[in-house]
């Protein structure tokens, strides 16, 4: 296999296709040369393949060779050679990637010039100022680019050079001073590298190529493949193109365009040209540019030529595209096409409008196809409308939405301040069951600590609730904190974006939440695509949140934890009661509260999901997070004393405290110790079944069993469930028994369960795979410890691919949910099968999910449309 | 399939072989009169099938029907018939399941017997006073045992008649105030239970049986089932069997005999008999027993029959024989036979001997299969001797051996009282690395917390001293402890026994750990059949704990933990110093320190275990176990305040502190975070193996990374490790380093390492399941937390059958190993496998790991002959 392709090459394939191995840039330079014939300067890619051999083993064998024979053959092309004294070849060097990847390097212009090509360019082009500003140009692009040195030793000579002059703009810099500057440019070069600045356009192409390839691995690069998930092992493509100059006169120009407004989705051409510019002018936003528009009345054949061009790419790539165009002396020359990033209310716009296109037009598919996540987040959530000015950090990005508001530090701190009207930040080390009326007074929330199932997430994301957690970097003392140098007092105000993960100094300017009617269709249409193939569900644990979650059309519960019905303050003292309970006859009055109490939030939520299935996973957190924590009863007993009650608590704190509690007394474990609790809940769910069927309502209830080992576990909690479910209902008519939908199942969590699911499924009737917990104990991963510095580290040294928290680890955890399924329908053909992890929500784990054969998936509600979406799109991928 | 068998029946196997059938006493009973011939009352067992109905769905249809037909039978065959006025047939009914097992319902005498009977009784045996103590003994025991009243109800009539009577003894009662006693009895009975005592036979037949099929759900059973790791759900099979009367006159009696002598093996007859008694009064102890070489004399011809029968059962077993004899008037009947129970010097002894038998002979291999585990435990450590007078609680048995001192309750109490010449056993809560002097000091260790993988527990193993570990009922407090009532105060003299978790008070006599020649002959014999098949190395973290496993006959160390080294007094300022370095310089000068204590630590190891492998485990365990606790800290700062060091200190604690540290940044996840630290050990390692072969020495040196989940990070340390490696051989002499013999591997210890292990074993010369830490995650058990009381739970209510930290979990965890060692050898054939988990110590987990294609297991020193016993055993078992 050659490393080098000129853009005109016959692949076999449309270039397009070939982004693997051309990258993005090249494939589509290539696309655009061969295949559609559009006025590109001629050039040729050096692949991805040569990138990954270098990076292995250092400049491949070969490589030179082919290179020395592209460079022929442009050079034919131009009818110029690379370094002529007489009419040199000046080429364009550019990274391109399969994806778009800031943060490596990007582009060195005007190359091949030295001390006797900058001449033969003065000469061709009759402007030797032009030269020597092309001159310098490049010395100093190379020179920051190439070589790694600081711009500044660059900027200091050419300001001296000004004043020296008495100019102030650049343009008033004559060629005289530019030929100076060349030549100090030169001298800085010598001096910080301690090598002369190359004049052989060999040296400086090959210097250009291995910068490319090194910036593959640069800090910022790796840093931005880990945030967006692109594989470490893919290198990237360099493209060596011939340079076309919108620099010359008033004759040329240089500008970017869209298709289409990548902003709003609204069709017509869209972008900003520079008169007598060069491309980095455009987007140094140096000069101010003109609307593309302008083009019209300024050189009406170019933009009659260019709209062509616009109408036959969108036709072409079925899409809206991104260009990057130059005119040479009323020559249109195309630089650049890709099919453009957008807003999600522009993807969301373009979908619907593109189905309905004159002379081409895409299918419903391929509309639902084009809209990604984060597309819907954007719609779904305010975020930062701009860049903050004065960013603290980043944290972990917990909960979408962007919000601003005066920083407090406790929860009634918070809470007052919200009842005075003042929109809250809560800033806090971490939140427990005790700060939730702080939280929900709070616009965000902000944490130092924890992961992204953390209390402070798990609750936020069920608000929809903007919120950063595990913000390491911010330091809380009493009511302020500090971020590096800077120092955040109460009351300041700040801005987070949950979506993003940061945190900003000041109010930043937001987006608002606004779906557009487009929202809907294509949800509409996604949920035709899935329909009776992948189902969508919501975890949600009282009647307004699973009244919200239907609203953004789940189409039952899929996760109901009862915990959180145990936590709220009413309830908690009850609990406690229960755990400490001296005689039978105590536990059972603590239960018998805990029952009425429970029994009316099921009927809440039974309401609010009438007629779809509502999964209620009995209780599974350890006894323990019930109590005080033993280090605070501890140090109140060493400095203030206890209470009677507080020693009480603290024997039962002790008693149950656990040095792994993720792998402690919970789940179905708390039945077997204490199976009272699990049949009350039962009892309570089933009353209020029947309440409801009384109502006129149709439950459709599913009890669930955590954290299930062994078969013979599950026969022993079924049989509870079937006793008192027999019990309830033994009281009923038939006629209204008959009615009553009952499914007694378990959630798949642990390895063995997994492993044994062939077993398990003797007693369930369903199944639901907890991939958190799955995904915690495979890999043996506590998410609250390793999803700070160990998960940066191994993300950064491509030791795991993703974050296994965030899209299901395929060859080790869903190895074991595919065994699972396996084994599982092997037992049961009918078994019925979902997840309710937070996987469920992420679109590649979804399309996992869907090839393996789940049933449904269950996710937060407002994660909801998402998972809609990316179910449909699992469906339309996988026919 | 009938539900009963007389013990004629012809069965197409030899009813020894169908225990699950008949059980173990039946089986027997059935050989000796259906094969053997030999003199057996008649009878019929009712099977273990008929128990398992019983116990799913009450008395079994057609059950009554087939017991009338047996009974006929046996009628027939006395000539006599159940409840006959005339001429009674009496019975016995003893439950007999297929393993013996105390706490079962055992035996009702005298069956038949009523108002009527005792009069044909009285008349055929011309014995009222015999008819009478008959009935009435037979009223009491059935009133106690199938009624369940308490024995005190009949005690209390009977010490009255004897006070009325004015008689001392028993015998002198005579037979009218018998039949009065027999008369008040009944009363007992029908004012206990409100029901007459029951006069028809069936009746009372069917009582008995029933009565033996519950009694095997009783507490007592079931917890004795857990404790002998027997199923649940075999059932127990009930024998009905024609009375015969050892109690009739002088030329009676009854008796139990031994083929040869279970406590020292030594060959020749061995029992106790009773003249003129029943089976009862010999095991009760009322009267004082004749050794069975007495008979000899007494009765010449049975004694010769006798031991013709004796020497027939050991011809028939092959084994040495447990017996129940009666003489009914000068007639000798058999009443059960089995292979008998032995002490650990006994089986050793007998084994070797029964290799050489004349006339029949056993091979090595069934020599080497007739040892157990436990019988190596009993030679290898002293145990209690006799039962303790006051039993105080029952812990959990973490180290075999028992010991007998005075409690201390501080490790530095422990150690100056022992300074001062006293045995002492030292009472703590749980033990850290800073109370090794006091470990050190104590003849044994009692704490009231941890698990069997504590400190206290793991430590003690490794040292082969006693430990009882996590003693819940023990409470602690300043320098006495209580149990239930008892108070023990510093200096009180306590025993226990680390192998049955028993706590005494006062002085327990102790057997004497003494191993005879035989140990030797059978762990040679063992060593021949596995030899090349499974090896078994020892885990070992020092010079002398390696040179004591290689004595105990360890072939290498599988597991050589080097955080042990990092825990010494004078380390551990060390590693906090390497972990609170501000700077990269201190973080290398502590990790330099380190090096040089390391490096003479594996000198050490490599010289004991010269020209065998040793497996060293790079650092596993998270940081903050180097690190004082937060809590400690905290309440400090909070009472007394802190130091600067401290405040540092506290600052990395909490730093470092984690939720779940299992799951946590531990094993290859701390080399990620601070690659500096393996490369150190490494270097040590390597450092002393040159310095070895530099001495003439073979170190074989294999270099384990632990808790690995994918393959990038196995080759991520791979490099570092090789690197070293070649760091440390590049400055040798050619000659020398080629001698040089590293491989480098990992543990298997995640469930994902398991699936993943196709990929994994790209970057492994060998693979070590880690089967402790594959158990935790696989079922989300924290092996602190849950060994309490939800495992007792777990195993009570058989949700699991065996403790999974015990015996490998064949089904889930054992599985995931079988597919990590097919995927492993898939991608790699040669690979290297071992276990070095606890299970590598537990016979029927080496079983296990034998049939999966395991290379070697490694467990403690001490348990290393059980291993090889175990190893040779697995090979047998699986030809």
């Amino acid at each position: 296999m050659p490393y080098t392709y000129a853009f005109d090459h016959k692949h076999r394939r449309p270039p397009m296709e070939l982004k693997d191995l051309l990258g993005g840039k090249g494939a589509n330079l290539a696309e655009m040369t061969s295949v559609l014939g559009l006025p590109v300067p001629p050039g040729f890619t050096i692949s991805t393949d040569a990138c990954r051999a270098y990076l292995e083993g250092g400049w491949p064998e070969g490589l030179d060779a082919e290179i020395a024979r592209q460079v022929r053959k442009l050079e034919k092309a131009m009818g110029k050679r690379l370094g002529d004294a007489a009419d040199p070849l000046l080429v364009s060097v550019r990274s391109g990637a399969k994806f778009s990847m800031p943060g490596m390097m990007d582009t060195v212009l005007n190359l091949g010039l030295n001390d006797e090509s900058v001449k033969g360019l003065a000469d061709q082009t009759s402007d030797e100022r032009f030269a020597y500003d092309s001159y310098r140009r490049f010395i100093s692009m190379y020179g920051r680019i190439v070589l790694g040195l600081d711009g500044k030793l660059f900027d200091a000579p050419f300001e001296e050079a000004k004043q020296r002059s008495g100019v102030e703009s650049d343009a008033e810099v004559g060629a005289d001073v530019l030929r100076e500057l060349a030549e100090s440019y030169k001298r800085v070069v010598a001096d910080s590298t301690g090598q002369p600045f190359p004049q052989d356009p060999a040296d400086q192409l090959r210097g250009a190529i291995e910068a490319v390839f090194g910036s593959w691995n640069g800090a910022r690069a790796v840093a931005y493949r880990v945030r967006e998930r692109i594989p470490h092992d893919l290198g990237t493509a360099v493209n060596v193109q011939a340079m076309v100059f919108g620099n010359r006169d008033d004759n040329s120009g240089t500008g970017v365009g869209f298709t289409r407004d990548p902003a709003s989705g609204a069709q017509g051409e869209y972008g900003d040209f520079l008169v007598n510019a060069q491309g980095e002018d455009v987007v140094a936003g140096i000069r101010n540019t003109l609307p593309l528009s302008a083009l019209r009345d300024r050189f009406p054949a170019i933009f009659k030529e260019l709209m062509g061009i616009f109408a036959r790419l969108e036709e072409h790539y079925r899409d809206m595209c991104d260009t990057e165009f130059t005119i040479e002396q009323g020559k249109l020359w195309m630089l650049q096409t890709r099919v453009g990033k957008r807003t999600g209310r522009a993807a969301l716009r373009m979908a619907v409008d593109m189905t309905k296109q004159r002379g081409w037009k895409i299918t419903r598919e391929e509309a639902v196809g084009r809209v990604a996540a984060d597309h819907l987040d954007q719609v779904l959530h305010p975020q930062f409308a701009e860049k903050p000015a004065q960013l603290l950090t980043k944290g972990l990005a917990a909960s979408p939405g962007a919000a601003v508001g005066k920083a407090y530090f406790s929860a009634d701190d918070a809470a007052a301040a919200a009842e005075q009207g003042e929109a809250v930040i809560l800033v806090t080390s971490e939140t427990s069951p005790e700060d939730v009326h702080g939280m929900i007074a709070s616009q965000g929330i902000l944490t130092s600590r924890g992961g992204l199932v953390s209390h402070a997430a798990v609750v936020a994301r069920g608000w929809g609730k903007p919120a950063v957690v595990g913000a390491e970097a911010v330091r809380i003392s009493g009511r302020s904190f500090t971020v590096g140098g800077t120092t955040v007092h109460e009351g300041d105000v700040i801005s987070l974006d949950g979506g993003s993960g940061e945190v900003a100094l000041g109010e930043v300017r937001l987006t608002l939440a606004d779906p557009p009617e487009e929202f809907t269709t294509i949800l509409k249409w996604a949920d035709q695509i899935r329909k009776g193939r992948l189902a969508v569900r919501a975890n949600a644990d009282n009647g307004p949140d699973a009244a919200n979650a239907r609203q953004f059309g789940a189409e039952g519960i899929g996760l109901c934890r009862t915990e959180h019905m145990f936590l709220a303050d009413d309830r908690l003292p009850i609990v406690r009661r229960m755990i400490l309970a001296d005689t039978p006859a105590e536990e059972e009055a603590a239960l018998e509260e805990l029952r009425v109490a429970q029994k009316a939030d099921f009927v809440a939520i039974l309401e609010a999901m009438d007629n779809l299935p509502v999964t209620v996973r009995l209780l599974d957190p350890p006894l323990h997070e019930f109590l005080p924590s033993t280090e605070e009863l501890e140090l109140k007993k060493a400095t203030k004393g206890l209470t009677k009650q507080e020693e009480r608590l603290l024997a039962a704190a002790q008693s149950w405290h656990e040095f792994n509690p993720m792998l402690g007394t919970r789940g179905v474990r708390l039945g077997v110790i204490k199976p009272g609790l699990y049949a009350m809940q039962v009892r309570a769910l089933m009353q209020a079944a029947v309440e409801r069927l009384e109502a006129g309502g149709k439950p459709r209830v599913e009890v669930m069993i955590p954290l299930t080992v062994t078969r013979q576990e599950l026969g022993l909690a079924r049989g509870w469930v079937a006793d008192t479910v027999a019990e309830v209902v033994g009281d009923l008519p038939k006629r209204v028994a008959n009615k009553l939908d009952v499914l007694i199942g378990t959630m798949v969590e642990t390895p063995r369960a997994a492993v044994r699911a062939d077993e398990i499924a003797e007693e369930a009737d369903f199944f639901s795979f907890g991939t958190n917990d799955l995904t915690q104990m495979t890999f043996g991963f506590s998410r609250d410890d390793v999803e700070g510095r160990m998960m940066s580290a191994y993300l950064e040294q491509g030791l795991l691919k993703r974050n296994p928290f965030e899209t299901i680890d395929q060859g080790g955890v869903g190895q074991l949910v595919a065994d699972a399924v396996e084994g599982g329908r092997a037992t049961r053909p009918g078994l019925k099968l979902g997840v309710c992890g937070e996987h469920g929500g992420d679109p590649e784990s979804i399309d996992f999910f869907y090839r393996v054969g789940l049933d449904y998936v269950s996710c937060s509600p407002y994660r909801v449309p998402i998972a809609r979406l990316a179910a449909a799109q699992a469906v339309i991928a996988n026919p």
